[in-house]
């Protein structure tokens, strides 16, 4: 980032998110006065802004005028998980590492999530992975709402280990091998039956989980998921 | 990225990186070629480019002109180790979470670490991470230079364990970790002290790394990273 114009701009950003001064919802001042401010050109201040959008820093809002600055947000995985997905669209990153290292933290997760105290924020976040499995077990359910709701059902568990690092990283690796699922599976023999197992796995994750048996679920978590990706290789 | 006028540009790369067609280390079409052939404007293509280039997945010939185009690469950590730490910074993203989620998987790269059978590649990596070591080992070497040695020592040995997500996400982990470490070294009692315990530390997992003692390297690893960010929180 170091040889770009707006690095300057970047830069004083990171500054005032770490010293407080500018914070996740305050509006960033409208392009002219930054490009002003900061003695670069509008166009090297939208690039900066776009550079911050693309990675979940900035909200939508950017560059919808000179006035009505962006807002500073925190979406961390939603931004990774494109990044990620699109080094490995440039193969240098084998879908087998990914899988394999999401197995590894989500197990983790799974293990910490069944351990987790907090009963008020357990109690939601289980009824919110119950009713992604309730909806995936109808069988007229659309493939892309099945995949949608399966990758919510993980995120809910992963959530209750309380690790925002571990959640965001397990997030961005799940959705960054979305369209490689999504691809493989019109190829399944039986993707009806391969539901149906998919839907068990997802069951028996969520009564170790619920019933607080850390190593039964992180255990069932790995086996899901390698399962999983090796039918589909 | 749905609402950006460059989401075209980007969805083509994407789909090209998948099929071949475009691969790392191949130039792209000048910015006024790009422009014509997604229909939009050349300060969108210019902020598509940015993007790509934020992410690692473009150069840094981005921008030098309308005829010299960008060149393919892949450099996840150093994109998204910058991504992270600016999440870092929002607060939205505790330090403490990206060090316990950096445990876990450089616990497990190192255990792979020491099981790793190939010879060739073994005996190369752990001649750089031992020559960091030496260089360490200087009490009059600068903390910039230390804390640079000490990132590589620990990436040499995460990168034996032959997972290349693994080896991004802890990097990337540990670099967005970097800035905190080098404000919080300063306000250490007895900073050449705990100099000389991180090199212990490392001479530890170094030498279970290389006698193949996987429990051991995983734990020593373990405790180095808890025990480190434990004095300086």
């Amino acid at each position: 980032m170091k040889d770009r114009t707006y690095t300057v701009l970047i830069e004083s950003i990171e500054k005032k998110l770490r010293s407080g001064e500018l914070a996740v919802g305050d509006r960033l001042p409208g392009e002219r006065t930054l490009a002003e401010k900061y003695g670069i050109s509008r166009a090297s201040v939208r690039e900066g802004l776009q550079v911050l959008n693309a990675v979940g820093l900035l909200n939508s809002g950017v560059g919808s005028g000179p006035k009505a600055g962006a807002i500073v947000t925190s979406e961390p995985s939603k931004a990774l998980s494109w990044a990620l997905r699109m080094h490995i669209a440039t193969r240098s990153f084998p879908v087998a590492d990914v899988v394999g290292t999401r197995v590894l933290l989500e197990g983790q997760a799974a293990f910490e999530a069944a351990g987790c105290t907090d009963t008020e924020k357990r109690a939601a976040a289980l009824e919110r992975a119950e009713a992604y499995l309730q909806e995936m077990d109808d069988p007229a359910l659309s493939d892309a709402r099945f995949h949608f709701c399966d990758a919510k059902f993980h995120y809910e568990i992963s959530s209750l280990s309380g690790n925002l690092a571990l959640e965001t990283v397990i997030d961005s690796l799940h959705l960054a091998t979305v369209s490689y699922v999504e691809e493989a599976v019109p190829r399944l023999d039986d993707w009806a039956g391969v539901r149906r197992t998919l839907q068990e796995q997802h069951r028996g994750i969520f009564e170790a989980v619920k019933a607080g048996e850390q190593e039964r679920a992180q255990e069932r978590v790995i086996t899901h998921i390698t399962w999983f990706h090796d039918l589909i290789r």
